[in-house]
């Protein structure tokens, strides 16, 4: 017990310098150089006030020029680019929704994709009020998939998911007019809204912002969650590790980096596969190690435990170790510089959706109809790679944390009915949470999620926030990179219960959980909307009313503003440490910040000094608490 | 006869001095003086090698800085923001058209919208195989607008309108995998490959930016210019006047401006009314003259002769004049400075849709279910405010010109038919035009199209290269604020055959035609696809044979490009006279001028210098006779 350690940022960084080290040796790029390239950083783009959406500008404000050619003033070029950025991160997610039900509609009982959680399907289908009585479960399934693809182009009504928010949130969007309607619709009006000569008016199109991202949200984000989890099974808590020290260096490593599951769940399969595993052995190789990067890293990690190699600015270290047989990439946040660097190494780079087209990889178009064979093909590319290993370039840094992860929303409603007394409490509910929280053992939690971004030294935010929180006694629920900061260092070992407050500590005790609980990839935060909403109606106090808040302290993605409109529009207060590219008008920022809580009960708060940012989320889940008398 | 003279550029320019001196008194501000401000541009912008997709940036590359923080290289970053460009007019396009679907389904016999065509409704069905006999016509229409909407959405297949097509395009569509799915679908699929740390490759990119401007031309554009002609009647030639003396001192001036004729239809129906006229008369007024700026103009130009004020570059004009009541918009291409603008004269500017909403205007929202009600409310402000009208700042610059408008491909096959024998030739085809091409009477023909922009010295290009090719024998289809520069001038006018060629004088004279066609504003580019397909079919030769180019010399919006990508895509070379802000990458510049070409036989050719522009054109159009041996 007494040997728990965390791993530090500076060893971290350490392990990166010394592959930098290798990487130098081979005339390799890398992001550290990069952001020295491109640093400073023009001005008016951080500010929002360049606009680039016709020909007649480029158009830049300056006091001497405070309108664009067409008349436009700041408010109006902000608002603009923030709802385009918006419209670029709802698109992006929700399309992730799209290929999953597009996947589900394959799924048969002999086929590569499978219903492994038919429980879930037949929930879903009552609550879309589809029969589901004596049906056979595939039938329902393709009945399940074509409803849902709908979703994406209805001509009529809002998003399906909505009816799962508390009443009162639901009318608070009714009247705010951002129940979002068909979610492909939702990124075309954002596109309209934003074209030359049509909304300048910040109100406006912030208000569509919020639509756009509860598009994604509680629409696209949505049914990726949920119908991944019906064929690759909802997460349960699952021992795995974390860090680069996970990959082997008597193994075959194969790492699957990207977000949409349907592939990397193929190649776990195949990777198992005796045939291979004889074909690794016949090359010199131990065996076939899958490690993940980034969100396709979280998925298969929740679903099986396959360990995580590191999350977003580690995606070129995995290359660099010199022990990467194959990087296997799907779509979003993979950096075009894997091309040229995988080229210094004998690292395939392999590319596979059309969605993410790059040079200097190569190409294997990977669909749901033919997924096995592309898997199989793919994995003994790898294999058959192994010989070309360059030994002297190959080093793994040591570095490997334990983690606990796995916890969905009906994981984490099970472990609470682990503490609940069978015999007076009831079962199947958030109660036992909301008690802690109530008496004060927990203080409230955050939802800490988003990227790497170089503006913030990687993962310090992400980690030194989850410390402080947990010492004051919050939990802390995370996805996507913020989730592997937190397994890298060590926070999802169990053990890390010893750097909590003593409400917090006793609590992780009871139930036996870490302190800071892994939901999932990036399109899960839909999971923590999803909790939200259930600790409301468990409570009976309204969203916003609860002590709890969202935070992405070094976000980076269109995604990640997508996610961030969802989850203030679902009443909850996120907590930014980059700021959004909205400074250069006072009236986006007022919005912003301010001018939405009269729509949706929450807003944002923007500090990047992270500290701060801690202090801040504190003081406003006390802020809470007062409120509530708690 | 010999009356008849162009107005000429010079005489356009000194109309708007004399405006600006208007503006000067009262403190305006003007397009002229913000070009000023913003000049000159960022150079990373205009040449598309600036990335503000994720919020590590703004990234932008020099010599000394390759690639951005994520690794992507010019080639990458200027192929997603032409492909966001392209994304942006099909998706702003394509809402119009939507739209007007939605208007559709509110067609009544005795609403506000009727079915004006039914002959039209019933080919339509026809042709996509929908039950029309013995069907009533407003049933009929309502199943189609449902399904033109579920064109939107689909979860599956193509655009229904592909099939309008040659057979040997469609081929090519299909095998450059450039066939538009669901309209709404081709916009999120670009913001997706374009988000970061997805496609990265300029072929890809380029790909997709072809099939999103297919998702307009042969999708949202297609559905609005067919259900526009359905409800509002199908252009046939009619007599009109063009330029800002259309204006009446002594009446009660309403300028409509924008694009959805769904609004503009209703405010002249209401104009007419002998209510308001009344009104007018009570307030001191002669009348109620409504007068059109931009494509709303094209739009009751063609199908009511309602005089044009002016086009893009003149919308400050029309409030400049002092005798403006009210300058009522829909959406597109609308300038912001309208509103402050209007606060310096008695002008009510009325912005009436959710997607085009701007400051210092009074918003009266426009929707299908209550047109009749809104459209007179503000037809009423208008009159009402001619009281406010200060005299002394009141100046309508005395330029005009005669038009003859709405050559629909209906109406040129109509005129056709006229000029045939009908005891031997077919009628009811585009033979005769053929005919005169194939002899050389006529040498090709021009669709001209497309915006103002400041970079070019307004409507010069328009204007010179209409006067060039008509008097080369080439005749020209026109669409846009191309067509008004062209009305504005007196091209329209059917005295203008004294300027063309001997031969294609003589067919003006046989057929009673302008040398240059109005074929509508610019949803209605459609209709020139249709018709180059027509000729296509009719000659037995593919489009790409035909001698017929594309020219937008003066294109400003996101949408002009949205149009070249899918004229493009039908086949037809496309001539443009303002660079697309991608010269920072030989890569995208190769693929649009010389790539493209092997997967839909024809490019884009990019020449600033317009004479050059023209002679390129007739060169190219000459090469094309050439090669079929005419």
């Amino acid at each position: 017990m007494s040997e728990f350690k965390l791993s530090s940022v500076e060893e971290f960084e350490k392990a990166t310098e010394r592959l930098l080290e290798t990487g130098a040796k081979v005339g390799a790029d890398s992001w550290q150089l990069r952001v020295k390239n491109q640093t400073p950083h023009c001005k008016f783009g951080e500010k929002g006030i360049c606009c680039r959406i016709c020909s007649m500008g480029p158009c830049r404000i300056t006091p001497k020029a405070p309108r664009g050619i067409c008349g436009c003033d700041a408010h109006g070029i902000v608002g603009r680019n923030f709802l385009r950025f918006v419209a670029g991160g709802a698109a992006t997610h929700s399309d992730h929704g799209r290929e999953i039900c597009h996947t589900f509609t394959h799924v048969a009982p002999d086929g590569d994709y499978k219903v492994k959680d038919p429980e879930k399907l037949l929930r879903i289908a009552k609550e879309w009020g589809v029969e589901t009585e004596g049906r056979d479960i595939y039938d329902l399934a393709h009945e399940m998939a074509e409803l849902a693809l709908m979703e994406y182009g209805k001509p009529y009504g809002v998003q399906r998911w909505l009816s799962r928010a508390p009443e009162h949130t639901q009318k608070l969007w009714h009247d705010a007019e951002i129940e979002p309607r068909a979610i492909d619709r939702e990124v075309a009006t954002a596109m309209h809204m934003t074209h030359m000569g049509n909304s300048s008016k910040a109100e406006a199109l912030i208000r569509q912002s919020l639509r756009s991202g509860m598009s994604d949200g509680w629409g696209g984000s949505m049914a990726g969650t949920e119908f991944s989890d019906i064929m690759f099974g909802t997460p349960k808590p699952v021992d795995t590790e974390a860090n680069l020290g996970v990959m082997k260096e008597d193994e075959v490593n194969i790492i699957v980096h990207g977000h949409d599951p349907s592939l990397s769940e193929m190649i776990c399969e195949y990777a198992e596969d005796p045939e291979m595993i004889a074909l690794a052995k016949s090359v010199g190789a131990k065996g076939i190690n899958v490690a993940g990067v980034c969100c396709t890293s979280n998925e298969v990690a929740m679903r099986r435990g396959v360990p995580m190699a590191g999350n977003f600015l580690q995606q070129e270290n995995v290359v660099l170790t010199g022990a990467c047989e194959a990087i296997v990439v799907d779509v979003q946040c993979i950096f075009p510089a894997l091309g040229p660097l995988s080229k210094c190494f004998h690292t395939k780079f392999i590319t596979t959706s059309k969605i993410a087209q790059m040079p200097d990889s190569e190409f294997i178009l990977f669909e749901a109809g033919s997924a096995g064979e592309k898997a199989r093909k793919i994995v003994r590319m790898a294999v058959e790679n192994f010989v070309n290993r360059k030994k002297e370039l190959v080093h793994i840094p040591q570095l490997k944390q334990k983690a606990t992860v796995g916890y969905s929303v009906e994981a984490i409603i099970k472990t609470l009915d682990g503490v609940t007394n069978s015999q007076v409490d009831e079962t199947g509910t958030t109660k036992p949470l909301l008690d802690c929280i109530t008496s004060g053992v927990i203080r409230g939690a955050v939802a800490m999620v988003g990227c790497n971004n170089p503006r913030v030294r990687p993962d310090s935010a992400h980690i030194g926030l989850m410390k402080k929180l947990i010492a004051n006694d919050i939990i802390v629920i995370l996805s996507g990179c913020s989730a592997q900061a937190a397994a890298r260092a060590g926070l999802m070992d169990k053990q890390a219960k010893e750097l909590c407050g003593d409400g917090l500590r006793r609590v992780c005790e009871l139930a036996d959980i870490p302190p800071v609980l892994h939901m999932g990839s990036c399109v899960d935060i839909s999971r923590m909307v999803v909790l939200a909403s259930q600790l409301a109606k468990d409570s009976g106090l309204n969203i916003s009313q609860l002590p709890v808040v969202g935070c992405a302290p070094e976000w980076m993605s269109e995604k990640a503003v997508s996610i961030g409109n969802y989850v203030v529009a679902t009443g909850i207060d996120t907590f930014l440490g980059v700021e959004p590219q909205v400074t250069g008008s006072s009236e986006v920022v007022w919005w912003l910040t301010e001018g939405i809580r009269d729509w949706v009960e929450a807003s944002y708060f923007i500090e990047t000094d992270i500290d701060k940012l801690g202090d801040r989320m504190i003081a406003r889940i006390e802020e809470k608490r007062s409120a509530l008398g708690i």
